[in-house]
């Protein structure tokens, strides 16, 4: 018999300080949905806000005690609906833990997990050094979030994703137990990779309470190339040529969609009747990243772009770089969006944008398609005007389709957002029974109550396909 | 009941080919030690030479039939007895699967487990392409070996671990069943980071037969540096001061002990008398890589280098390198070794170094100590005189003592080697009881017969310490 919000929150309330505790139900619905806005979030019986590990602790505990799900969450910028409330549960949140230490000789950075993205690279950057990922949503998101997702970003695509910076943590386990895994050292195998099993656990593991985060040195100013094409067989042919000599720090894609939904906002001057726009940045060293860009002019001209802009100059080079990562909120602007995260080998590129395009005409939908295209990871955002029934039901076939289509081309439902909740009815046509099963033994192994963030990624909530 | 070797071998025969079993006593020797030369070996019941996934799963499905261990083996180079033989055991030699092939558009090489590392090096090259992760043994070592200890090397100090560079895997599981995870793609979140887990897991949980390797493009031709130190802490200080701002391709150490035993080898001149000898690199383009370069050799000098020596010729460069490379079959030479792989933080390097001087002093042993210096990575080659009892005793303790002196240094037992058989006795101590459990659950959820390796990492084999 599921236990009573009173009754959790009476148990919380002996552990923890009555400021720690929202359990009034306006102040909770905030606490609710992250950005994918997931309809069938349910209501939490307490929000717990956690000022330290021992917090989310005494919390856990008590939810293991009665047998509570746990949803913990971060700045509530995630995509796919891995924070979304389940009924009754207790949502950690952990957006006041956001100290950040950096150690310059060690390299490192140790975070809490509510510090955002943008605060971990000031942090860094005051020592002269960088923490590379860097989702689009850097200036908003967490980096808790940004271990739960092992999210990408931009840079990935030379500089690799969370996981590739993550060297060790603290995490509260299911039975509110916590561990420290790994440390600041870049080389450890003692024992199994536990630090890199919990990136990307979306919460289903345990609750990241601690970051240790390797850092690099500053990186270069770079030099920026933007390219516009009439077709987009052009500008992924452009991309692959790039990709097979070449490595830019920075490879994105827009097409005419998501380009007119920016310069609808900016009125910055991009190109609206062009197929696709590629934004190419080379942080090489000065004369070598003049190179390097001037390679890939080369290339995309070759491969029939109708114009290119080069320029060394940071600030307008980063104005591009802006645009593009405007776009999802731009796009927004538009209607509801269905966010897609898909990815697929990088020659199989070319397939999957020119067969969006035909999905969204199929099933006479608009879908604004941007693309980290140097590491073959696309956001088709499916927009949806949530007044149409008729277009909303069109819109979630194409949806749908999209991710049949990746997986089809070998590719992933997603490369940097998570399985979260929405994802989920598709996880098991992309990993197949056999590796399905064997996720849900480790999640067996390590939540044997199914209490840790339950429905997302694996799910004990019923299907929804 | 154990089951007896003639039995194995029978239930062997039907499922695969006479000419992929080894069973004559004599001819499996060669299967049962790796480096190490675990003194525990046991005598395996039949070697398996597997030529493919399918010949790997049937020896693995006989033997969870049976019940009967299985040890998986690449090139037998590994320093932690990970590959000794346990009595009545089925040894798989991934030997014969060796087969690599590369795509230059999506960067990747998709390498069978027995290939060495220097021919996915060279499969990558013919495409103008690297796979950074270089173990001293590059040249004998496989790449199956690499991924299951995630080994590192010199150039991991720049370019990260085994880890950071496998995408994906076919591997076989404790029942027989074969799955593969990941996939060609830089991105990719569907699902817990399986992938991730079975780097660095000794066997225990699978046996990979395929790995699909990230390759980045083809290093640039590096600038190196030489600087001898009078003193340990001069030279551990110059690392530290380097680590601060800079970001070597390679930052390695050699103490005295191990410079002699290299020039004992080759007469190339180095200074028999310096405490320490640091053997830097930059690839940075030509001229950044030379005022990284000027740049470390004038942090050497601040720290009391008594001589630094630049050399912007590859080849003469390559030789520093080489004779780094070689400390290990050079000190071999003056011994048998008990091979040390404490990792600490970086800003206990010098602690750590200065330890284990004192450690060999008190111990009335020969410890030559070469380094990853900047990573903090240390490999103490602890020499032991295999007809002297006493002396034999000394360096035993003498190992133990180093690895409790970088656990008390929050460091690691071990960097880049695994923890195999041998460091398994010191694997409570470093991880804790906590850790250790979860090690075990997983490994419980994964091979509930602890079939798959046993007594490697976590140990059904009767502590030794």
């Amino acid at each position: 018999m599921p236990v009573d919000a009173p009754t959790v929150a009476a148990a919380l309330a002996d552990v923890l300080p009555a400021e720690a505790l929202v359990t009034n139900a306006d102040s909770m619905q905030a606490y609710r949905w992250d950005r994918a806005n997931d309809p069938g979030a349910g209501e939490p019986a307490v929000v717990v806000r956690a000022r330290s590990t021992a917090d989310v602790q005494a919390a856990v505990t008590v939810a293991a005690r009665l047998g509570v799900p746990v949803v913990p969450r971060g700045a509530g910028s995630g995509l796919s609906g891995g924070s979304s409330a389940v009924d009754g549960c207790v949502v950690v949140s952990l957006d006041r833990m956001r100290d950040i230490e950096v150690d310059p000789v060690t390299r490192v950075a140790v975070a809490q997990p509510g510090a955002f993205n943008a605060e971990v690279k000031m942090a860094a950057a005051a020592h002269g050094l960088w923490y590379p990922p860097d989702p689009s949503s850097y200036e908003f998101c967490s980096i808790g979030g940004n271990v739960a997702t092992n999210a990408g970003g931009l840079c990935c695509v030379k500089y690799g994703v969370t996981t590739d910076y993550v060297l060790g943590m603290t995490v509260v386990l299911a039975d509110g137990r916590a561990v420290r895994l790994g440390g600041p050292r870049l080389k450890d195998v003692a024992g199994l990779s536990l630090t890199k099993l919990f990136v990307g656990s979306e919460g289903t593991l345990g609750v990241v309470t601690e970051v240790v985060l390797r850092l690099v040195p500053a990186q270069r100013t770079p030099s920026t190339l933007v390219a516009t094409f009439p077709t987009l067989a052009g500008a992924t042919d452009a991309v692959l040529a790039t990709s097979r000599t070449l490595r830019p720090s920075m490879l994105e894609f827009m097409d005419r969609v998501s380009v007119n939904a920016v310069e609808d906002e900016t009125r910055m001057g991009l190109d609206r009747d062009a197929a696709a726009m590629l934004i190419v940045q080379s942080d090489e060293p000065e004369a070598a990243g003049a190179a390097e860009i001037a390679a890939i002019e080369g290339l995309c001209l070759e491969h029939g772009a109708s114009e290119c802009y080069t320029t060394s100059d940071p600030d307008e080079g980063e104005a591009f770089v802006v645009a593009r990562r405007m776009a999802i909120p731009a796009v927004e602007t538009k209607g509801r969006l269905l966010l897609e995260d898909v990815g697929v080998p990088l020659p199989r590129l070319g397939d999957l944008v020119l067969g969006i395009e035909r999905i969204a005409a199929e099933a006479d939908t608009t879908i604004a398609l941007i693309a980290h295209a140097g590491d073959g990871n696309t956001h088709p955002l499916v927009v949806v005007d949530p007044t149409d029934e008729d277009q909303q039901r069109r819109a979630e076939v194409a949806y749908g389709r999209v991710m049949d289509l990746a997986i089809e081309l070998g590719g992933t439902i997603t490369g940097e957002h998570g399985v979260g909740r929405l994802k989920r009815p598709w996880l098991e046509d992309y990993l197949g029974p056999d590796v399905l099963e064997l996720n849900q033994r480790i999640k067996d192994a390590l939540d044997p109550q199914n209490i840790l963030n339950p429905g997302a990624v694996l799910g004990a909530r019923q299907e929804t396909r």
